[in-house]
């Protein structure tokens, strides 16, 4: 942690200062610029609280120099995290798939697009049981009735399931039925549930909030993994701009930022993250370009029906297109789909 | 709901779109322009998921004219509604200024914070108890311990209790002890959450979202009125934008919006919405001028000590010199503290 | 053009409204809905100024119903527009990429750089020689020496010349100079410019502004277009967003956006779209994926060394391993380059 | 300038650094925490190049200490600056009014409104003859009649003038007419511009860019203060948000950053900031209060009517009672209009 000290700082301010971080323990470093005079911090500054240093008269700043992120980071471990989920490797040299619909809305519905899906190279079967919608007034999913159907078709077809949870209360439930947890986007800090998670022992989909920066997005996979749940996958879908021709503005950019800073895989939502059945594929070549471990696609066997997210599902014959198109880009990036 | 239909269509396209229209129940009008042909959807618009008809071929556009909040809306209430919190009045002619600690720290700090600020004009204390950090690492807040010292400190200074809440398994015990509670800007789409308190008969401060429109905001407040309860208070705290020198940016434009489309009290917390405590004073001094109906400040006996944002959080001092200040702001806007 | 009336809209109200339209020399067309009635605009509604009618008591809103541009649509334009580059054509089958440094520093750097992205398979040699800095204090470009030094290196290597004008004063001496005369992002909507350029014979390079949506992007080729230049590439190099670990957010779904409303070709900037060399190779890949017509790529012989933009440059090293990557991810996307 | 070395630096890394640093003539300052070593730069940093540093191996990142801004600065000058325009002082204890139509369209047209804004309090004048439009099918300003008209009825009225500049080679021109010359917010990078009106003895009027964080926004005015023209005042126009009430994001918290940074005198234009005449009571009320030097406000003498921005617009009656209650807020603040 380094303090700036503001331009009208005496000795006295400085030296004030330097006691202080004695105080809590830890070693200053002094170093007077021509400007400025800063103060480096020696010692474990995650133990500080700004506060106790940025309130002091005539510090201007203090800047952090470590990530707020211990366990998520590449300092901590430098291979590459694999997370194993129903026998499929999320991180390694495949990319996987996941796709299905948004929700569970009957048999037929989850049956069909599963045979679909697989039939297609699908990995896992996403699918969801409990939705948060905007608006109260639209459906809010089959509950537990949409989760015995999907054990059904994994019986069925043999695909993994992955699902979200929205609420503490679920996670017993939804841990005897999935094979992964998804956190959606609006439970990324829903700090509660993320410790309740990091308990049970089933591999976790988290996926970034509309406005999380990486730092938060790391720390909220920090509550998993701190919590001693180290089957972690990230995953990108969108964040709120100003743009008007896409739902939300799905960024890959954070692809080659998280490989750079994490050791944890992450895949690529463009479903969610454009908002239009007619991006899908375009933005999902490009996730594979960048460097994502995979993609969670939503598939519907008829979009103008299905009661959630109909405008960004594409049917069975889309989802064949983007199959067959994303085998020669992942040739191209020398993996396998 | 308008559908307009892309330049290609034939007259052909035209009848399908209509003929589904009138299937659904729905009464269909067509207009046909220079450029497109635009087909009007008579009736309860917020029956149609926009999928049903924006997937068809050829149409280009799907617009919809109602609002998707109803009862939220000025339309379908006109005047304004008053929420009444422990006898102070939230919505009326008398802004009401809530303050406290982020955080229940000690039975000392909570009462210590009490008093000065209900001598200095706060008519309710704020204080977590439960908190939403972004790290795993510092502190999550007391529990029901600090539940407890809250309900000590309104014993004793009479000021009833504003406190957030995190999880439906708390809200039982939250209603035992709040007078007023707290959806945090994370958990303003935890639809769980929001049909929960809908049922429990306590006034809800609703926190708006970092990335929350005004629609998703509104939307949110009809969950709770849509499930029975309306002592709903909406609370502006900063949206995330690319701004640097805020936390967030503190977006006062929502008060004139909120005033214009619904008939909830809006207040504001500049404390959350800047994160500086050097900017709490003139930006509440703004958000009184530009309408809102009260504040919520972090005030902390020694916010150098505070055990969460203390950065943005006043002393005592600090809190009364703003409330010197607002007194003449609030006689200008014809209202009072 | 779609008014919507409010709720306590009367007859007398609608009626005032239609007299208007008439007046105007359009033609109304009413349709009453349950809960608002809405009123068409028959005719060419870029002939309205909106304020005409939104201005009109109890008009709720005036929703648009075309796009604002004419000559850029896909509407106007069927087939895709392929601009020839001294003899480069981008928007063809090709995917063109344009390579050089930030800013012309000396005949040698200008000149090896040229050889180096040559010989890894550049079609055109980009190179400021006007710059455009955040700064007074920082080096602003060689002016005519680097449009001379530019011109001489390109008879050296034969590779046609990319360079920004930043005013229209200098416009003749660029057309004299430039193969392809590029728009900055900051100059978007200088609109004198746009007028200018429109007259002078020489392909355009449009460049989007950090915070310009898609329908004014395109409403700055209008400029063009509409002034007699339809020899227009538009170029995506990030937007402004709350993001930190890029500086600016590379915005990749506008490429399938441009593709679908607009038959201008469209290429990408990764260099300044991410403002880090590191993350160059992977989102190049990603462009490319996407559907880009092409990149704009900062090359530096030492990127320490650079006058100007050394951190997003690459270097030729890195810029070979880059076409290299990119030769597979043209092959699958059936383009070569 | 700090340097922080990445986890697996060498003491051999960090001297090639510190070589580096003393052979560009600063003073490395070592300082070893215990997860990473950083280097302090002794010296003017300004006159380093990031990329110089941040491009050595394991340099993980470079922390500029101090602003990048100077003259702009209140440590350059500790007292506000006062810009006096026609007699009118901006930035002193009054808050002063700029007021008029967005573009000039008529003797009548400015006129009416001069004599209307002038009676209610307004203290100078505000028109554009050169106007940034979006579109080029719609209203570009009058130009040269423009800047005579307002000529006229400065003569007429007594008014200073105010108005926008788009292009370098108007800048004589407008010198000539103008009291106060307007750099729009599309136009605040145009270093080129800025340079110019540098060299010219008129005030500026510097409008903040959609996407301008606060220190672009004084580098802007570095370059017009440091080529020599110290009559600097900023102007808060909105930024570019996801949020849909509003055609900008009008950010009052700026208001509070300049005061404490820069010494300049900061007015808001709510007009444009929001787009919306009917906010524009609520905001000019918010930015009095929360500091600001002053306002810049379109009226227009029939709205519906004008050739550009009706939206925003105020009547002659609205403005008479912005001015009203205005007045009540400057005397809350201790000011006056």
């Amino acid at each position: 942690m380094i303090l700036v000290m503001d331009k009208s700082a005496t000795e006295a301010d400085v030296k004030k200062v330097v006691l202080l971080i004695e105080e809590l323990g830890f070693q200053p470093h002094i170093s007077k610029g021509s400007e400025r005079t800063i103060i480096g911090v020696i010692g474990d500054e995650r133990q500080i609280k700004r506060e106790q240093l940025s309130l002091l008269p005539h510090v201007e700043n203090v800047i952090p120099i470590l990530k707020p992120y211990k366990l998520a980071s590449r300092d901590f471990k430098q291979s590459n995290t694999i997370v194993d989920v129903a026998g499929i490797k999320i991180g390694g040299p495949s990319v996987v798939i996941i796709a299905g619909p948004c929700s569970v809305e009957s048999e037929d519905q989850i049956l069909q697009t599963a045979e679909a899906v697989k039939k297609s190279g699908a990995k896992l079967l996403r699918g969801g049981a409990y939705k948060p919608r905007t608006s109260p007034y639209t459906f809010q999913g089959m509950g537990e009735d949409g989760l015995k159907l999907l054990a059904k078709t994994r019986e069925k077809t043999g695909l993994g399931i992955v699902t979200e949870v929205m609420d503490v209360s679920d996670v017993d439930l939804m841990a005897d039925y999935a094979d992964m947890i998804q956190v959606g986007a609006r439970n990324m800090q829903n700090t509660k549930l993320l410790k309740r998670l990091a308990q049970v022992k089933k591999p976790v989909l988290l996926k970034r909030n509309f406005s999380a920066n990486l730092g938060e997005f790391l720390m909220s996979a920090e509550y998993l993994l701190s919590g001693g749940n180290d089957q972690v996958v990230l995953c990108e879908r969108g964040i709120r701009t100003f743009v008007e021709y896409t739902r939300n503005t799905l960024d890959l950019n954070i692809i080659p930022a998280v490989k750079q800073l994490s050791h944890l895989p992450i895949i690529v939502d463009p479903s969610h993250g454009t908002g239009r059945y007619d991006f899908v594929i375009p933005m999902s070549r490009a996730a594979i370009a960048s460097g994502a471990d995979g993609l969670l696609i939503e598939v519907h066997p008829d979009p103008a029906k299905a009661f959630s997210d109909g405008e960004q599902s594409l049917t069975p014959g889309l989802f064949k297109q983007l199959m067959d198109e994303l085998k020669t880009i992942t040739n191209a990036m020398g993996r396998s789909l």
